[in-house]
């Protein structure tokens, strides 16, 4: 099958043997820490995470940033839902240009890294402001190190979404969402042959069943709070009907047809800091018009219906203290509302 | 957008104003009649109906010859799955050829007929079987004629699925399901425009609700046996959750999520003459291994799982007498059987 260099989406990948989509996981690993360790302290107004709210990976950033209350130590660029080859855009932005970095492709912040940098220009990134350079894009440690890292500047009643005594068991779960369902939907798509998208749709089902049998009795996957491994399933879980069903061929069934994991992905939908993030129009845009190498008509579905993400979930009888000790986030800023024709939430 | 001027599918069409798939349905339209006024009397053993398992439209005349009991008076010759740009193919027969008209392309028949025929080669067709020559590929006409031509060689208590008394209302109703359900859904999939394929997905729901409402009520679409109409809808129902909601976009809701329509789908499905038609794995290679400009990749989905439809329909509390005097009909010939991995009615 054709040969993919770059993936067209947020990330890069090649295709190994028996046609399997194999995603490029070399990231920029230099970590903003306490510590200032790598030479990249926590600080307030230092950093810019640059998003976009198309991609699942950066929409795990969106959500912890929100949760924790972030908002105002770490500023947001968001890129559009389309892109090029070569990079995302800030095409969003009034004049095409990111107001704080004054860049309009955010290619220009990798370069400004490494000028031979040739991997995937990909969100989530923080950039260091001061320098315009990317500091990270290692989406999966970004968001532990907002947890754990930028602690300073949690605000009162942040939840702990990595809490020490259940960090063995968020990792494993997170490692098996990981390959099976967030990579796994990936995996699917982007198939280079029938054989290879057969194995990952097997597997991505059997993880969704094993999710389903899991949550069926518990109301969050670790512990009784919401933690880092609710907030990397849902994002996946968020653009499954959407998106994944259709244009990656995800289909054994909708989300819709696994009771306890359609009831706890509209549970968290309508916590404040998940649903409030999602932007259903550019989710399916971004898909659909960038990926022409799986629909080169570029036409974007109707569907599906959004409605059902408000019917109520009833997951309440499970107990649970979504934010442990803590509190729910207060609304978005104003300048970070998801357009209401944009998310059901708005209804 | 791309011209299409063959839609590589089962017919020709073409694209007209703002993109909108538009069919050619000028087909060969001499009839086969009781009286033989076009050259071509009804006999048994003279013509060969040949379909395809996959397309919805030779579908309609395999359902309507199984339920009159015309299989031994009309043989059936089936061409595989998929075609190339040219013509449907009997590659699922020893050696490539169909045994009766000892040809390997459908496109011959057409040949026969008219050796300059540059139209669609479609199915369904009616061949001649000692000319070699299609008599016809009027679909809409065909299943007509079975019930009203070939009554001499209808089976004992076949039914009247054309009756007299209720031939406007068959037509109004199959007019309307024929615009936006039938061709609706080939509409949404193959529009050349955004706005196009909006239009199109629009006026296929509003056609499904209407549908949904009127069979809320009422078993079957006219009357209170099986008709006509039902064979119509029938095919695209069948074919909606497998192919039509993600190859062709038409993704508001799955046929799972009108639960008239879909009572009313496997109500059909386990009456005898219709289920027993349906091969639901040539029905998904059809589409996508064919369609390559919408499904380049040519991976065929492993979903949707299809054990729903074997699920209680609870649809005889509407009444209704199915087959009206007549009486179902036997089980499909040895020859005639699908293989039981293609369908769930052997589970």
């Amino acid at each position: 099958m054709t040969e993919r260099s770059d993936s067209g989406d947020t990330e890069s990948g090649s295709y190994v043997e028996a046609g399997e989509f194999d995603r490029d996981t070399r990231y920029l690993t230099t970590r903003i820490t306490a510590d200032g360790r790598d030479g990249y302290p926590v600080e307030s107004g230092r950093y810019r995470l640059v998003a976009a709210r198309a991609c699942p990976w950066a929409n795990r950033a969106l959500i912890v940033r929100r949760l924790l209350g972030l908002e105002d130590a770490l500023s947001l660029g968001l890129c559009g839902p389309t892109h090029d080859r070569r990079s995302w855009t800030f095409d969003l932005d009034p004049g095409r240009v990111d107001p704080v970095l004054g860049i309009e492709r955010l290619q220009e912040a990798y370069f400004a890294r490494d000028p031979g940098y040739a991997r995937g220009i990909t969100v989530p990134a923080i950039v260091e402001v001061g320098s315009g350079r990317v500091v990270t894009n290692d989406f999966a440690q970004m968001t532990l190190d907002l947890s754990t890292e930028w602690t300073r500047f949690h605000r009162p009643g942040a939840p702990d979404l990595y809490p020490e005594a259940l960090r063995a068991e968020i990792d494993e779960v997170a490692d098996l969402v990981y390959r099976d369902v967030n990579n796994g939907v990936y995996r699917c798509g982007f198939a280079g042959s029938q054989d290879a998208y057969d194995a990952a749709f097997d597997s991505l089902f059997a993880r969704l069943d094993w999710l389903e049998e899991r949550l069926a009795t518990r109301r969050y996957l670790v512990g009784d709070t919401i933690t880092e491994a609710d907030v990397r399933l849902f994002t996946t879980l968020a653009r499954f009907d959407a998106v994944y069903h259709g244009h990656f061929k995800c289909n054994r069934g909708l989300l819709t047809s696994f009771p306890a994991l359609w009831g706890y992905a509209r549970d968290l939908f309508t916590t404040p800091g998940f649903g409030d993030t999602i932007d259903f129009v550019q989710i399916k845009q971004h898909y659909y018009l960038v990926h022409t190498d799986i629909n080169p008509t570029r036409i974007v579905p109707k569907g599906p219906d959004l409605s059902g993400w408000l019917t109520p979930h009833g997951r309440d009888v499970l107990g649970g203290r979504p934010f442990g000790d803590g509190t729910p986030p207060p609304p978005p800023h104003a300048t970070e509302q998801v357009p209401s024709a944009h998310t059901p939430l708005a209804a």
